[in-house]
């Protein structure tokens, strides 16, 4: 009896070493009687015993279900932390990236981490080279509020995206209800192409003038839609042009009739060639230059302010 | 006595599991009777312990009455550092943003996060947004070389401000010395506001054309000084302007004669409309748009180089 | 015996409390059988217990030979991740910044932060004031993307440093195989000069028309080749220019003829007043002015593509 109760003392005091003579040492008991004395300190405990390379290993090895911000490690060791959408379609997708545009009027000006910070310069056909290197940007909890990459965005590697449109400045707890569209590929087309978008954006660069409408587009793979469909897709573009694309799929690396190049086009694939109206991250001229490029340059080829002012978040998985 | 000698092994190598047939595994001890093998980590494990939403909730559970840099997390579990100063009319004060002026001379350049990096734009008439959005940049201890907002900015429920004028570029242990001016409230102002800047904003936008000088001014609320009183903060203002405004408040949102719009009058309360000389983070026509607006445009009219060559910490409590 | 059951029980599941009536609570175990449940957090214990100062205390504390990503803290306690390398001449060096140029062409542009983001202005005679200041900004994994500084360069007290120019966007685990040039120096001249390039630079302010060549150049210093050697290091500034310094050494605080200023020779003393073409982290008039500053201005001074497509990596030990 005499052991088992020095037995229960030090063990409830086990995060500091103690001399079954009875007198404590430091640091400090975190826990007792089996509780933290911290609960935030809890919480943080439990994040941290699932950190992984990706949300998806969270799911898979931890049976973890419940949407939030956990604990990431790149190959290297760096950690960081991410949002984790553990519900749609099975879950395990993680938020690598968002597109947000800060400024619809400005053309390749500050804030335009996806395209260039610095006007449109054919001295730097590809900008700033985000989509394929290694700096990163924004926080999670911001990804609506500004650009964002993390380092999943070329650590993580995956087999397919899921791409949500978020109303500017919405906060991560509300994300899910009031994204204006969802959808997802099932095609495994990342696969095939190195794993994630940073390697896809090596093999297809964008660089403006190294390719021609509609010859050297980039994959176009199909969605399934998880908020929205084809018709709403086709709604949120400018109302002129919409004959000028297909909805159902996401789109990379497209080129317009003057050589410019987009990387992404959500939701659609262009069948014509002014993909600056309707694809973003574009590098080209100066009026088809920017995060959201030529969304809204003319009034027949506006996009809807819902498109307009919903930050793009990319998810892995 | 046996099992005595048993469980002190069993104990100090607490941290990792052990045979009390005696042979060690992996992971290897971190502490050994009781002292941390490595002092930095025991440091670091000690600042975790009090892990919390604020740095008040770290003095009132923790007892705390240091100032320095502690870990905070927001509801959603990110994790930040966030200097708190625990000493000031009773502590529990964290710092959540500053305002520093990178350029007097500029008018909404590169670095004016908290009006515009984009020059003077009408069709922006809000310029970044920063006061309202979750977007976060700069570190605890750069917080005088650089604008800098954490997440406690949006993510902490506070009921009053603690305002610092530091001299640029001085290092974090030396704040509390060399701050020209410092003051907080005591009106619980924040709690009729939403609780924060973040929600204080969202009801009273930033926004130039918005409103009249001085009609639509916000919230003008009486501070309490901690360094320097009246008098002082009236001398840091540009002398032809001291009849423009009362000192011994603390006013948000201010509109001038021309529908220019300042987040943050500090120390004072306007009284006539020019509030661009005397308040920061203003948006509205070229010359008056800024991180410190126009506090240095005109000879007669320029603040003191001490007010414009030091950053504006904002507290929370 | 039956204590000893116990015993291996209460120790098994150290990482939360028991009572040795045998009942489990919470939290949940990490480590069952001495072997971490979750790896990857493994790993990062792993990393953490070596938590120091600087990568020269790990390696010295800890006996770390392998380079990688560690964690440091400085000495207001805020952690951050680095990059240590280990082995070079003993090893111990931290990455404390990179100089990155993201437009040649651009003088003083946005991305400039060793120099100046909004052009040549007499106003702003030191330009960012990032080598003097404690704003910090990119990270460890994107330090050949963007500029990158981190708080070792303002906290961590060295003797010496380290240099490393390694071509853009080179991932962290090919910068030792892809460098084209490393070299470190060995005189301790760091501590004559406060122990850091942070105190060095407040010594020998890099600020424009403050000095003139070659009266005011800061310190010179010999350095040991780690890749390359003093011929090859000539080779890759401008042809027309190589009988203007003279290689083998890592120079500061250098003006030109124009009293313009640039922050670091890097591989050579220059022994003429065109250091705006051979030296970087320059502020001046509008053609002397920018991270690369004037390193391809002209043909006949242009620097090889090598260079000027390679990011300076700073190490202190």
């Amino acid at each position: 009896m005499m052991h088992r109760i020095i037995l229960i003392i030090c063990v409830l005091v086990q995060h500091h070493p103690f001399f079954c003579s009875g007198e404590v040492v430091t640091p400090k008991p975190i826990i007792v009687n089996g509780t933290y004395l911290n609960p935030e300190l809890g919480k943080y405990h439990a994040r941290l015993r699932t950190i992984s390379r990706s949300c998806l290993d969270i799911k898979e090895n931890f049976g973890v279900t419940t949407d939030g911000v956990y604990y990431l490690t790149t190959a290297n060791g760096v950690m960081y932390q991410a949002f984790c959408d553990m519900t749609t379609a099975g879950g395990g997708w993680t938020l690598v990236a968002s597109v947000h545009e800060n400024n619809i009027n400005g053309k390749c000006t500050v804030g335009d981490h996806w395209s260039s910070e610095q006007g449109s310069d054919p001295k730097r056909p590809d900008g700033e080279r985000a989509w394929v290197n290694s700096a990163t940007f924004g926080t999670a909890e911001g990804a609506t509020s500004e650009d964002y990459k993390n380092p999943g965005y070329y650590d993580i590697t995956a087999d397919d995206v899921s791409v949500w449109h978020v109303p500017n400045d919405a906060q991560l707890q509300n994300w899910p209800s009031t994204a204006i569209l969802r959808y997802h590929t099932e095609t495994k087309f990342l696969t095939e192409n190195g794993g994630s978008l940073y390697h896809l954006f090596r093999k297809y660069p964008v660089r403006s003038g190294e390719g021609e409408c509609t010859n050297d587009n980039g994959p176009s793979v199909p969605v399934v839609y998880d908020t929205g469909d084809k018709d709403s897709t086709t709604k949120l573009y400018g109302p002129t042009l919409r004959d000028h694309f297909e909805p159902g799929f996401v789109t990379f690396r497209v080129f317009n009739e003057k050589k410019a190049v987009m990387a992404m086009c959500s939701g659609i694939k262009p069948t014509g060639c002014h993909a600056e109206h309707y694809c973003i991250g574009g590098v080209g001229n100066l009026e088809q230059c920017g995060d959201f490029t030529s969304l809204n340059e003319l009034p027949a080829t506006n996009s809807s302010k819902e498109l307009t002012e919903a930050a793009v978040l990319i998810f892995y998985r």
